[in-house]
């Protein structure tokens, strides 16, 4: 790899971190075969000759991975945080050390650094962004008016991150193709669902090392990732509650054998929360008054503001730092709430973030998005645009082969059955 | 209600056994609020006045709170089974003896009378038919063009019967709108999984009374129908082996927890196989040859073209009766084969068909459909329809309150939230 | 086999059934690989010539093929129901007509004539008995002790009847040696979990084919039978409750991920209740008063005294029939109890008992305990004894050979580390 | 508390390292209720004034409370690492600057300086030693005979440990009592299973973050601890295949639901690999040969003999550090095998140990069994005894109460029910 990192611009912790960084990157690497296969072929193929692309991503060894497949493709990419707290400041050193990628990412910066890293990845004129909840998008969108014309696309992965390109495009402000990464199947069955769900109470119990077992975990918001969070917390023996704003869901939690109830009522008896709605304020003043003496909150949504620590630092008396990533806050009602991670994303804050198998698919999701936007610039309008089926077909028909698993194809007899409709009783 | 069986045509078993059905279809009343509300409006509204319907579906307790409800709606409704295995005559017996409505199923009747009840009930000149499998909407298209001219549409609300119509629209001869009920969330969320999962183990555990702990169990397919009968076998102690030709599903399966591999590897070590694929032949000559002594099948898909039972009497030299609904196949290799329920539906032929419970959200949307189709014929177009998002919640909603289960709702402020995509991090 | 009814004496319901009891008797043999070896056994070896034996048990399929295994092994046997409601009617008429075993046992028998048939057993002057619940042993210790000196020992399965016989040593009245079966290893691990578990559900279900799942089902006794139950009940979708005495088990079922509280508080939220804990009045007058309109009730304790069902009708105004085994019970208050199997043993009453699989270890222990009972008659003192560690593990080893599963056996060197205590860290 | 640090021996790594092992330690007191009611008690009570204390242990935040409770109990107390890899390093420089109790126990120490501590715990002469897996009171055994008159007694807790007494009983060199902590109900059904459980998944993630979902993972052993891992690796959606050599453990096993296989065959499919039998050479050369590539294995019993890591070197050509506590062994035959915390307990080598939750009742055994030999002593036989009923029972009632549990208690009625025999059916 060509490696010049003092002709590169650069905003890291430290560069003498990259040789973990490298480490940790290949043993993420032994975990994402497809995206292995997509780096080779883009090493041929080269589709993003001449492309400027920036991505906005938690600064992972799996996103390690997915940059090294877009710089393979030939992309002039710049790589910036999505979030203060994500970093991996070793895996940040080694892009700009072995691989020079510029990358603008240090854990634990303040938000004023964050949106200056956005601003320099803007000034890196992009005609691709990775988006990861939409900051980057939207920023363009309300300050950069004049650089849409590099567009030709963007890629978001997130629940929230969606929920945002659809209110911009209601608003008819999003004059560009999107695409729906977070609605391939190959990503939000298993990235939303197994990796939020083992990384979000890999987090609480590093952060925390509590027995699950015999704990109320109250799980707020019942979709691909609340189901994981939720079968993986009964998975550790914890008593698990659902609480919903989304009356088919409830349902669906109940009959999945959780208890399901109003977050003022689960509030009284949750030992452990996690919200992961996307939404915002879900855990807030009049809940944090009546929780149990040392109730844990977290969060496992994108933004931080599932949980609203303003008002409960109203309540409070004092703030301890009781372990690391992990907070006590005491109630003038002489209980204490423990937040841990600040209520950010807390399989970022406090673990490693999903694990790279199912990272794997994600981004090879990513990779192929954005070579889909280069190939397919002429004729797509804007809007958001789902990933195309064959090729979620093609990420799992990969990964099955790489995990090792043969399945059954449909005979031709079958295939006939299936297209007949006048075959019955 | 009215009763004045001796002026109506039926054909059934004994009409003496409408008093124990009258108990029965009372017990299923009382897990169906759902379907109760909806009655009492449907008999102050009448909105299938002068409505000619036609109902072809399993002839269960459920299916006779459903009769009841379009009845009270004012419709003129016949019901014939929709599977020749799965009528209860007790039920048949009630709804004609103490409701008046003509019914014509028989349990176990040949393929002939099935056939000539398909005709009875075109016969009735149907401007509405909920179908169950696609067999009399099929014939009709097939047999009687002349009668299209009455129809105001259709209600599907199998799998089975959805891939049907998607054929013969593509085959350009859905010239009327259908009702995919099916794809309604409370539909197949919750019969395809919770009610498949639940009843076609019940039937194979009355059929057979067989230990489920520590038994192979082979579920062929992984829709919502296949997961739910994984998730329930696992309950039950079984090690479950799924089998799939989408790659997609596959992964999911073997992330759930469970094995994956082709039928011919899962034939050699399975004890109890379960096909829910909506295909045909699925466990085929080349998988019975290679079966343990004594390996058990049976099918929980619409038809009874799952298990290839032609073949499977070619390789054998006996037919043995060994239980109700179960029969042994010994083979020329000197091994035997059990098949449960004569490879129909197991939980409607061996058990009572799904519970009540969720069968309360599946014909809330069948009797909603209805009405929707009535209220909207003049501008529904031809083709396959989705029952409305609002119905979807409604029932959802409904079913909670009967659940006696409260949940959240949004804050004005998550509302805002929700449709705005200014604020980040 | 030698067949000459009319010779012998019987008090069942119709010798006509015979036909389909051999059908269901040689059905369940097909899962009791290791009984079969024993008969095999015994048929050589004949350990009970000249031994006059009664088994009280459930009259099921499993316990014919105990039977058949001590007629061939010589004995000179009969057998009485255990429970007037447990009695398979139609394999009780095959052991009488097919194999001339005397069987005192009629499904639905009035407690009279239970009795009845408990004399009639000891007015065969047994000398080894085998009990279920421990009814024959105490009438003999009360009413004949003349007859005991006729008694080589005898043998029990059940919870219930340990506790019986352990206060019957206290009490100074158990003069001979009686052999704890339900202690081996391969019983209670098994048979009360996995049988009890799948059995208890299964009976619940055929009773009323209520959905389980998002239902709250209320298990009184954190036993290896409850574990069971429990188990099961959340693996078919139930919200588990658990009610204790034993702070112990209260913990192990918090841990396990259950809900634990007072009966008091249980009985204001459950859907369905099921007692397993061999005490008496479980749930009572204050229990009933409290409970949700339709609550359902049902013990899996081997008496039928858990629930207090004369507390019950005390409360009530009328008791209907309204499905098979299932009686409501409308209450003063205006609500109703629903009753499942007269409050008897729901998996006998209501289903047919644990499944041949697990009930093949016990027989196995059963058979093999009356034969260590008659090798060691010089020997045994009064007392209750275990069944020799020995006979657990070679029933054990049999049953994997059953189900066709290897494992490993410890290498020499494994051994011999074992043996010593001179290694360390 | 007196602070001396300066007047006491110690072989700690940093004694600055204090205020952060205050907070952990105080931390991990929160969830230790049981402990800190009986920690009140002997600060009144000082049942161990005047007495020499050893404590073999892993130098834990649960085991630092243990020592402030034998410390508040007036005992003369020092701290041995039961364990090279084990310590937490703040811990012991906590208890050494805050607490002025001498600890010997550094993370990482060699086995020299293991011996050398365990020299040092007997130069203490000790009369109560709370041993480990029994290296202290073997060592006693071999070298210090005349040191035995000191001796009042020992605890044990670990299966490995007990095994080792019992060997030395048969040898007839346990001259003296030995509480068999491990085998109260509080300790081992909680602290091996739901301990164990989620803290031998926890140091596995930790080290390597894999996903375990649709991984195979293999637990070789179903006692307490296998029960414990094989739940919570299914609960992590991982597909379980178990070893054993204790056939009716096995069958538990796959009654539970799991593959059971030999390991010849299991380690041809294994992904991950977990030995916890408190044997020796469980995985060993014959296994690593056939393994697939990227294999993972650990331990979680007591010693670091249950992998043959010295086979494995003699197969691999090189070895590498590939996260912390994580070596890649690269093998001749090309494939690689990872080792994770060089085959010593996992949860304590790339983990926290078991939460504090389970500690608490296990610690607590181990306060009350000292507190038991000492007052005792004059009665006490030589040999292992059973921590009495009663205080099994009492700590379950109080961590109860910590839980915010309630449950029943017998009725008079039921308490004499149970000890009657005369009421039958």
């Amino acid at each position: 790899m060509v490696a010049t990192p003092t002709k590169i611009n650069y905003d890291i912790k430290d560069i003498n971190l990259a040789g973990v960084g490298k480490q940790r990157i290949e043993w993420a690497a032994r975990e994402m075969p497809v995206l292995a296969q997509i780096t080779e072929r883009f090493r041929q193929e080269k589709p993003f000759a001449g492309i400027r692309l920036v991505a906005c991503c938690h600064v992972t060894t799996e996103t390690a991975n997915l940059a090294i497949a877009l710089q393979a493709g030939g992309a002039d990419a710049i790589l910036i945080a999505s979030n203060p707290l994500s970093t991996q400041d070793d895996v940040a050193a080694c892009l700009v050390k072995d691989y020079g990628i510029p990358v603008f990412a240090i854990k634990g910066e303040d938000n004023a650094t964050y949106h200056r890293h956005v601003q320099t990845a803007l000034d890196h004129k992009p005609n691709i962004i990775i988006d990861d909840g939409s900051d980057v998008v939207a920023t363009l969108v309300k300050e950069r008016q004049h650089q849409l014309a590099d567009l030709i696309g963007t890629t978001e992965e997130t629940t929230t991150g969606i929920v945002r390109l659809e209110a911009m495009f209601k608003d008819g402000v999003l004059t560009f193709p999107a695409m729906n990464v977070n609605d391939a199947e190959t990503k939000h069955f298993f990235d939303n669902r197994y990796g939020t769900g083992q990384s979000t109470l890999d987090g609480i119990i590093r952060a925390t090392n509590v027995l699950l077992a015999g704990k109320n975990l109250v799980v707020a918001g019942y979709g691909w990732c609340g189901k994981g969070v939720a079968m993986r917390g009964r998975g550790l023996g914890a008593n698990v509650i659902v609480t919903e704003i989304n009356p088919v869901k409830a349902i669906e939690a109940a009959m999945d054998g959780f208890r399901v109830m109003p977050m003022a009522e689960a509030a009284t008896i949750g030992d452990v929360f996690v919200t992961v709605t996307g939404n915002k304020h879900i855990i807030r003043e009049e809940h944090f008054a009546v929780m149990k003496d040392g109730a844990m909150v977290c969060n496992s949504g994108h933004f931080d503001i599932e949980i609203d620590l303003e008002a409960l630092k109203t309540l409070s008396t004092e703030i301890k730092e009781v372990r690391n990533f992990t907070q006590q806050y005491i109630l003038k009602n002489g209980k204490s709430v423990i937040v841990i991670g600040e209520g950010r994303l807390v399989n970022l804050a406090a673990a490693e973030g999903h694990p790279s198998a199912v990272m794997d698919m994600s981004f090879a999701n990513q990779a192929l998005a954005c070579e889909y936007l280069v190939k397919n610039k002429e004729t797509l309008q804007p809007g958001i645009h789902s990933i195309p089926t064959e090729v979620d077909q093609e990420i799992a028909a990969l990964k099955l082969q790489g995990m090792g698993i043969n399945i059954d194809s449909l005979t031709p007899e079958q295939i006939e059955y299936m297209n007949s409709w006048t075959v019955g009783t």
